[in-house]
């Protein structure tokens, strides 16, 4: 790419949010212990893991743990998804303090309008979780949208399909999510890896996912954090080889080269300045 | 997903055509040995089956056949696709009291709107086989299509491709089919398998079908059939897990909790109750 | 496929650019080489090779190489992109007697009515290399496009994700490049591989590529060229089995038939015919 262009990332970018520690809304015990693994963000859950009957308690619970919490972490509150009873509720009684609103489930730009009328400072992390949804993603995302999730279990079942090991069938939808976040300005966020216990799993589609263009992954368990917070920064070898040929590459005055077997360019050269920058605390 | 949430399947994925058995027209001999392996319908083929000169006889043994077949199994027929000499003609001798008339090589929803136009009672299953129909499935697929399947011979014929044992050139046009069908309410079927003695292929062709979406498979072999309808049920290995997983999140109170070293939560749950239903003759 | 149905391959896809080979627009001593190698085409390429102080020396360069260069093979000129400080004067400088300009970076129809209206004979060959320009290339690709090119490696650092060998991140994007180029009958190229003492994968990315659709391959090395002169050809095994098949399919009078174990039927056949014409100087 040469240096007249453009390029910058967009600002939705620059947020870190390498790992988002999901617990359950009715249980304050967890919450207050979520800072202890380090999550760059920690996501108080009114949905999938609240059971219809705690939804009012699970509301108050949260409202109590947030200002705590949030003077250790960014904090934000998954809501129940648009067209459920609980949504309005959730919306209405959304603390102060917290970093944005997680609303699952999103699927068009009109539910959007909707309910960010409802939100006021906070942004909102959008769950693309149904076929629809993942499928019109770049209708809707951009502001007031600062991140997305692709939520492969609620999509496969939306799909009708199967969640296999080996994550083929959720592929394209994917690339797709992190394709309309980068066309919306967006951070976009790797699905849960469900079998908390295996790490080599998670490890592996944290590496795939930043690889697709995913800033970080969501963690249902202490344990992951430290992996997703690892594995989307650059290794030391790619910030060791990134360093060397852009020595070379300076020292060939800008002109392609070749370099430890492979042609470098002026945008071998661009992605390498981008590793540096990462690390530098992007 | 919050039980508040409407989320039944659409109508057309009721119907069970886990194998769809192709014969062509012109072998009644055949076609009335194709109950015997016990298909969920059988397609009696006007079209890549039958050479030019043979249309015409085609079409009478078809109208002969279909009165008897379709006392035993449910009975398509496969029209040449729009556009060629015979397709008006098939059209126009469509027999009485089949299940449905397949088209193939649909593209545009002006097709589709003539197509639909001599078609009386019996609906519609699309054949997306060229480039432009499965880009551009999402907009046509709907009533009066209550199926679809994903031709990949011919849609590799059309790409100017090359077809693979590894399917990797028809992994997304066949990821893509199957969430159109799902957003028009359509029942998906995938690809054949033309090396019809190699049933392992088939049978790993099928699963990663189902995982996709898909609810059958062609079968263009008898012996297909059996595969076809084994892979587009849960396995027993499923049901067993579902059954449990179930009575642990009940007796939690369907909160979430960890089993079998998973996190589960209402969406794992719902894809469990899925897994029941699929059993229980959905 | 029928007889009936015409399915001619749109009139771009005849040109023949199985490898098309990048030389610096700096470097016209190895200009003057290219040609030893035998590609289908060489691009001076006026961008990513060349640094930002030497754009107005490279530019008269190549305007110098043109002349001897394109009697001994089609030559095509790659300027700077649109927005850039030179793309202008690289669009207002090209040489008479090219074959083509490659745009790079090119991402809308806007942008391609404003470089059509400064090329007059030539044909362009559109650089698809940024997240929007392959997720809207159906939009724009047509004439006067008469090529385009999936450049991973921008599109790659414009997504903000990482190259990997399996090149399992740009799997969906490579597929969706050779179908936006089918719908406007244009050529597809394949991206480049950087590691260019690595035949092994050049040629597995190649074949992969040919399976997708693509008609050929960007070189960066003479060493590349014969693969892919190779790679975008039938093999002899397939010209073979397409002999044969074809032999026993005219015998059974174009009937279905079962054919070294697979299932044989008119759009296999056309398969067949396909490649026999790619032999035969397509």
């Amino acid at each position: 790419m040469p240096p007249g262009r453009a390029h910058a990332l967009p600002s939705g970018m620059t947020q870190r949010l390498r790992s988002l520690l999901f617990v359950p809304g009715n249980r304050p015990d967890l919450a207050a212990k979520a800072p202890r693994s380090g999550p760059d963000g920690v996501v108080l859950d009114l949905e999938d893991a609240v059971p219809s009957g705690d939804k009012a308690d699970a509301r108050n619970a949260v409202a109590d743990v947030v200002g705590p919490l949030s003077a250790e972490v960014p904090v934000y509150v998954r809501v129940n998804p648009p067209g459920t009873p609980w949504h309005e509720g959730d919306m209405a009684g959304l603390p102060a303090g917290i970093a944005g609103v997680v609303v699952p489930k999103l699927e068009s730009l009109s539910q959007l309008i909707e309910v960010s009328g409802s939100v006021s400072a906070a942004g909102i992390v959008a769950g693309l979780e149904t076929v629809r949804g993942v499928m019109d993603a770049r209708e809707f995302l951009g502001p007031p949208v600062t991140a997305c999730y692709f939520g492969a279990e609620d999509y496969v079942y939306d799909l009708g399909g199967v969640r296999t090991d080996d994550n083929a069938e959720v592929a394209s939808p994917r690339a797709l999510v992190a394709v309309a976040a980068r066309l919306g300005g967006v951070t976009a966020l790797d699905m849960v890896t469900l079998d908390f216990g295996n790490t080599e799993r998670f490890d592996r589609e944290a590496h795939e996912a930043r690889a697709l263009g995913y800033r970080g992954k969501l963690c249902i368990h202490p344990a992951q954090v430290a992996l997703a917070n690892a594995a989307f920064l650059p290794t030391d070898q790619e910030v060791e080889k990134a360093r060397k040929l852009l020595t070379a590459f300076a020292e060939a005055g800008g002109t392609t080269i070749a370099f430890e077997g492979q042609m470098v360019d002026e945008v071998v050269a661009a992605r390498a300045r981008a590793v540096l920058a990462a690390v530098d605390g992007n």
